[in-house]
């Protein structure tokens, strides 16, 4: 239980500051009369926050406002976040191409950039893919490396909270892969590791399709499917970072591999190979019946992995994502089976972010990262236990 | 955000208050010395709240320790934490028995009483019956009901906020049965209805086989099993309280009812049948062999199920409760097809609670209510967004 014991003037002066930063965040600039105003604090409380933001090089005086300084002799001096204090990165690197997305501390995104990568590459070529795009985003965008604040990525895998890759069959050598640490080599600033679907469902969340919900499940529908879910608008990792990894289910008690599902041969799919994916749904479109049972297979498996996600996690909404959700077909019938088997049914949308939900997602868990550290006080004062 | 501007004195003395009680039930008895360095208040703050929490009722001062008035001339006094000065009741009605449960504030449980019923006894009776108990528990205790502060109940079904059961198809009647609303007319005080898993989920938390993880997925395995889990040592209830509801998962795509899983001729089992159902297994350990077939069929779907919560949640322990736990030979199989199948296989273990674990878990969550009443602080200060 914490106490309470008298007042921390430091812990009074964070926090002092974290609400006004809040407050000039929120808005394109305001005066110390407006800053009083919203958040309660006395006159001189503001201006010595703000002087020392100002110091911090958080926050700048704002030009004034068009023709404010003709209505009155001097006109009040305004003040602004400057979201260019600092940068952050938001990276993918999946099986077949690795991506980046750069924004200011505000989360607008000002540049990205994306390059092929070969699901067969190894893991040092695909790592230096990955330093590739971000020398190349960061040149174009003009922001100078050293003005990175954090870097989230976003991958396959079950991702340890250091950034080690525990379990990740999708890509070579990603099993035991000390992700975070390689990828440190190449920043100053924290690098913040994320399962793939996990980073997906944050950014589907902040602006993507799930932005009026905070209990959603996101699929990443593939041969394969992985999900990331949120409860009470937080990420669920789950105890070891393993939430959501619903690919084994169908494997219990059969000898299905996942490969054999969509295959209209004997010879299994390549579990990655999305382009003979996509020929099988085309040709059952066209009226092929081994492809239309292939594509059925795939459906049905799809439906009774989220079926299973919603039973044990009774979401308000499931998103579906990754390159299935492009494929014609896939939406209604998950919808019927959940509305038949599920208690209470969530509502069924598509990805709004499609192939950028990752690394959108990967952005927003480095701007959580630093608005941890600049709007967090330690020592919050909590009665319960 | 929260706002910081100033002592809000009456807020400092609630939250004094609380320090000193939580610190007095920690404990058999303490002298106003002990809590002076327990709480890190002062002396006339502990003097001052102790007085306050006599006069509420909460706290008496304790009897003098054996020896103590002859060593010296006159001993300090002590006080104890009254667990007395309020009763909780845990109710579980269930399809074959109701039960319940009392304790003092201290969750101390001081009577127990259950009668049996019939799973087609429709909802007045279920009800009248669960009456009849309370009052025999109370009667044999000597708790008058007007003492009471909370009582919890678990059931099966979904249940809302306000204690009605959306959907409850193991009991007649239940469906859309105002549960919570009928049970307040028996008492004074709150009464919280919670599905039966869940309440399960947080007894083994609280006194069970869970006592040492945070992340736990409890099995309520029959039939047709339900599940409980809490995230953080937190329950998770889902957005629409159905999480963990995975029974009819099984359904998806087949047409297969649980019923028919156990059956060993053409008529399916009734579903509550368990008498039915521990000969079938009884007849499997005697070497029978459609009996052997109605068994492993039985663990199969078990399995499956366990899996599909444990790939979408991850929790760190399973425990697995409920009358199926007390059959041989399912636990093993749950561990191997667990470790099989499973990315980061949790640990499995059986209920310690067995059929108590119900009612323990609706005690918990009344004395939960009550604990937020007495050690809540209104406007925890939070300058988190």
């Amino acid at each position: 239980m914490g106490r309470l014991t008298g007042g921390d003037p430091s812990l009074l002066r964070r926090i002092n500051s974290a609400v006004v930063l809040h407050a000039l965040r929120g808005s394109d600039a305001l005066t110390l009369t407006d800053l009083t105003r919203v958040t309660g604090l006395s006159r001189p409380t503001v201006e010595g926050v703000t002087e020392g933001l100002i110091e911090g090089g958080l926050v700048v005086e704002a030009a004034p406002e068009e023709g404010e300084a003709r209505r009155q002799g001097r006109p009040a001096r305004r003040f602004r976040f400057r979201a260019e204090a600092g940068h952050l990165l938001g990276v993918e690197i999946g099986p077949h191409r690795v991506a980046a997305l750069i924004s200011g501390l505000d989360g607008r995104i000002i540049g990205a950039g994306s390059r092929e990568v070969s699901e067969t590459a190894p893991e040092d070529e695909r790592l230096d893919r990955v330093r590739t795009v971000v020398a190349d985003v960061l040149r174009r965008t003009g922001v100078p490396r050293s003005n990175l604040r954090a870097v989230g990525v976003g991958t396959p895998g079950i991702v340890e909270a250091d950034g080690t890759v525990r379990l990740g069959t999708a890509l070579p050598g990603w099993t035991g892969l000390a992700l975070g640490e390689r990828l440190r080599r190449s920043f100053r600033c924290p690098v913040i590791v994320e399962n793939d679907a996990n980073a997906a469902a944050v950014a589907e969340h902040w602006k993507g399709a799930a932005s009026d919900s905070d209990d959603i499940v996101f699929v990443l529908a593939g041969l394969s499917p992985g999900a990331g879910s949120l409860i009470g608008g937080r990420l669920h990792r789950g105890y070891g970072g393993a939430a959501g990894e619903i690919g084994a289910l169908h494997l219990l008690g059969r000898g299905v591999t996942p490969e054999h599902l969509l295959s209209t041969t004997d010879e299994p799919l390549h579990p990655l190979d999305e382009q003979a994916v996509a020929e099988v749904f085309a040709l059952a479109k066209q009226g092929d019946a081994r492809a239309g049972a292939a594509v059925e297979r795939f459906i049905q498996r799809l439906v009774h992995d989220v079926a299973a996600l919603v039973l044990a996690l009774d979401p308000e909404l499931v998103v579906i994502g990754g390159w299935a959700a492009g494929l014609d077909g896939v939406l209604q019938p998950l919808r019927e089976e959940l509305a038949r088997f599920c208690l209470r049914p969530p509502r069924v949308v598509l990805s709004m972010l499609g192939e950028a939900a990752v690394g959108t997602g990967a952005l927003r868990l480095a701007l959580d990262h630093v608005e941890e550290q600049l709007f967090a006080v330690d020592g919050t004062v909590s009665a319960r236990r």
